[in-house]
């Protein structure tokens, strides 16, 4: 078990938010959505909505530290985002067992810290008392990768008393980064232009790197500075260096902010979800190695069970009662069949762009013909001439069957192409090892038993195999969405239906 | 703005686990990777992580009631998840309040409420004090929806001192449902089969139904009770029926368990991200109405930029200057081109499945041949003859642009046909707008301003409007994986170089 790779871990040290738009809870929702494990450390409980903050709950300080202590000790952390600290003993508490568990500042043990030096909520509650300050300016800072206050907490942070410009926002940047933290980005959101301007100061390189991205007019922006803040420190979790996690961080804030939606009647919450779609295919897992394909022939059990298990053409084979003239007029156009089939495998070479794709279909061709080979042998020791052969009229199911999986190739997506010629290769493996493994199954003085072991062979079942591991393989690397998947479905149950055909056109000829 | 409509808002009533596997962090992240907007009420605090609970802070009675009555005041509910409870102080609290603000047992106005009678955790920390089961038979299974307890919460809930078979585990659940819940399932991990059944128990119609799946043998179950009800009560929050809610939650909460990580030293978290992808593309907003489009068109911005602003043959259409004869090949190249164009969406139309998509192709295919009947009148206004244009000679380059298009829609899926398809027609609206509009272009006297009016026109920019539209609807419908995406880059890329290779060719005659 456990194949899969942990995800990189962040950690909230922030309020809760019962509205589930701003502290932890869009933290949390802000991990998931970027794709990393979320843990928190609750400073302090809010009872909040889009309307405001109507009350909140001290949390001991003891308790902010013994939470960050089973968190940091056990499971780790790659990035740290700190929010609402409340008050001055929380922030002590925080300072002293960050101290106590990566060291002094400056200690190369302490993972990103990303500060969001929360002071005032989006409805003007205050959420940092003014004595608090200093202790923040003091104690944290110093360790902080990056502080990201908006212009007000600039302000207060930097002591400077107006800000009103890009050139404004510069200096009190530099200025707060001589508190020691390794970066400093104001975000300029308070400044009334159509257009918003944040600057990243570094201190270490006295860089300026400054974001534009256009001011976006909506109500929705209830936790905005806590979801810049926590993307930011999911982006530096997943590895991207400090400008580019604020890039990253910015544009999924943008996106958010442009697909917000109404709820409650006050400031409503930013759309986390932007960032992630359902994924239609579970991953492939111990139980459910093949979910594609197990998925496609469940979409279709009782054309699947019909094709493999129940129709009459096979119960014959497997009791050896099939009439002979089915099976010889089965045996004739199955060799047409393979002729078309062997043409949609090299549409599928065409269809590829690399050599080895090109080299794997054509092995699926080379494969077809050395097997219609072998059918010509078999189909001889029944009797059949090769004049009688090659004279045989491909019958009109047999046109349908070919010239709708040809089609799709042509007309679709080279999965599409894959999909409708899976029936064929999965259905006769199955159907193959199914009658060679049934202990029913006849075998003494059954006629039809070497064809049964044909196809549960290991040449027939390692192609099976194959291109069962190519489909797969396919939509890992290309995740299909539910409308793609359908249409998959479409296809594989159409070509499963024709192969019930084909077994029905033989076996219809018996008495 | 708010064009995005509010996602089904689920509420959990619980407590908080620091660690993120468990409590309201487990059922934020389900509501998240399950597409609902989650809501939080704390119960209380725990320190915890893989190894254990190691410590608990309670959470006022009154402060619970409090964030319960801001969050449904405010925002409202359709679905309500309640775990931990800690203490039956929180039980009254909760329960007074859901009947101050849903009223008493049986009212219509209460949402869904999904119960997981949390009493011990997976590390046997004691979650609920004995004194406080009463308190929930009595005052919260009456006002649920459903009641989700294992089997020695089943045996508690129930008084019934062994459960050990689906039997037992059956009158448990008849026995539960008793006590006012509409219905019980008592999950059945804790029985030491390979096979887990959990038994449904449906109190108005009296109806057993079991869900049965495979074991999971897995260290990492770390929250799994808080997943599975807090992803039943998402799935009826989105509109499923009771029944359906528990198969797909417990779908996912299987799903979650087999693509489960190593996390910490202990009992780790499911895999809540394991129903979701990230989204290749963002979503249309108001200030990128079309995301595709103008995704494709970034990520090849220099050769996007040659091709309709800077190459000098767009240039001397500007001022004029551009060499009669380069003029004179490239709409002579540019006729055979439209031929070629015509049958890539004649494949178009051959390649689509639905008579309106057939009739959008048609009318492109249409609008190509009469523009190239234009193209010829407009080409004997330049003195080029008939016979002269029919004995044209199709150029290296005219072959290799024209075929390359060509080649991707046989090869390639629609989608693709139609990128390969896309610089031409958006590039050549966009030089036609934007040398039209711009005060600097030459137009009295300019021998190529009528051609400029005709690409600024209204029956061409309708064109490009239209086959915009439809990339973008069709990625709609059919969102892309990160893979899909940047084989699309590659393709309008290239496309677009040929674009660029287009210009030059006529261009390079000049003296």
């Amino acid at each position: 078990m456990s194949l899969y790779p942990a995800p990189p871990r962040t950690l909230t040290i922030a309020g809760s938010d019962s509205g589930g738009g701003a502290g932890i809870q869009a933290d949390l929702k802000t991990f998931t959505a970027l794709g990393t494990y979320g843990l928190s450390v609750i400073t302090a409980l809010t009872s909040q909505n889009t309307l405001g903050v109507d009350g909140i709950a001290a949390v001991e300080p003891e308790f902010v530290s013994k939470q960050l202590r089973a968190v940091v000790g056990d499971i780790g952390v790659d990035a740290i985002k700190i929010g609402m600290l409340h008050n001055h003993k929380v922030i002590d508490a925080v300072a002293d067992t960050l101290t106590e568990l990566f060291g002094g500042t400056g200690d190369p043990r302490y993972p990103s810290i990303v500060l969001d030096p929360v002071m005032i909520s989006t409805s003007e509650h205050v959420l940092l008392d003014s004595p608090s300050l200093p202790a923040l300016q003091q104690r944290l800072l110093p360790v902080c990768t990056l502080v990201t206050p908006n212009i007000p907490e600039a302000m207060k942070l930097s002591s400077i008393e107006s800000i009103n410009t890009v050139d404004d926002m510069k200096t009190a940047a530099k200025k707060i980064s001589e508190l020691g933290c390794k970066a400093v980005l104001i975000k300029g959101g308070h400044l009334s232009q159509p257009q918003v301007f944040d600057v990243l100061y570094e201190r270490e390189s006295s860089e300026f790197t400054i974001y534009e991205h256009p001011r976006i007019y909506t109500k929705n922006t209830h936790g905005t500075g806590c979801t810049q803040s926590s993307a930011i420190a999911a982006f530096i979790a997943k590895g991207k260096p400090l400008r580019e996690a604020i890039q990253l961080a910015t544009d999924y804030v943008q996106a958010a902010l442009l697909s917000s939606f109404d709820i409650g009647h006050g400031s409503g919450p930013l759309n986390h979800l932007v960032s992630i779609l359902p994924r239609a295919l579970s991953a492939p897992s111990e139980l459910d190695p093949h979910p594609f394909t197990s998925y496609l022939i469940r979409s279709c059990a009782p054309e699947w069970t019909m094709y493999t298990r129940k129709h009459p053409f096979i119960l014959g084979l497997k009791d050896g009662t099939l009439p002979r003239e089915c099976f010889i007029h089965f045996l004739k156009q199955d060799y047409i069949f393979l002729m078309h089939y062997a043409r949609i495998h090299s549409l599928a070479a065409y269809k590829s762009f690399s050599m080895e794709d090109i080299d794997a279909a054509t092995d699926i061709v080379k494969h077809i013909i050395r097997e219609s080979k072998h059918h010509i042998e078999y189909c001889q020791s029944w009797g059949i001439s090769l004049e009688e052969f090659h004279s045989t009229q491909e019958s009109g199911h047999t046109v349908a069957y070919t010239r709708y999986v040809l089609d799709t190739g042509v007309s679709n997506s080279l999965l599409a192409l894959r999909v409708a010629t899976a029936p064929c290769l999965l259905g006769y493996g199955e159907v193959g090892t199914w009658l060679h493994d049934d202990p029913d199954t006849k075998r003494e003085g059954n006629i039809y038993w070497p064809w049964i072991e044909g196809y549960a062979g290991d040449d027939f079942q390692t192609a099976v195999k194959k291109g069962r591991d190519l489909l797969e393989d396919t939509v890992k690397t290309h995740p299909l969405s539910a409308a793609q998947l359908a249409e998959m479905v479409d296809i594989f149950r159409k070509a499963t239906r024709l192969e019930v055909g084909f077994w029905e056109q033989s076996w219809s000829l018996h008495d």
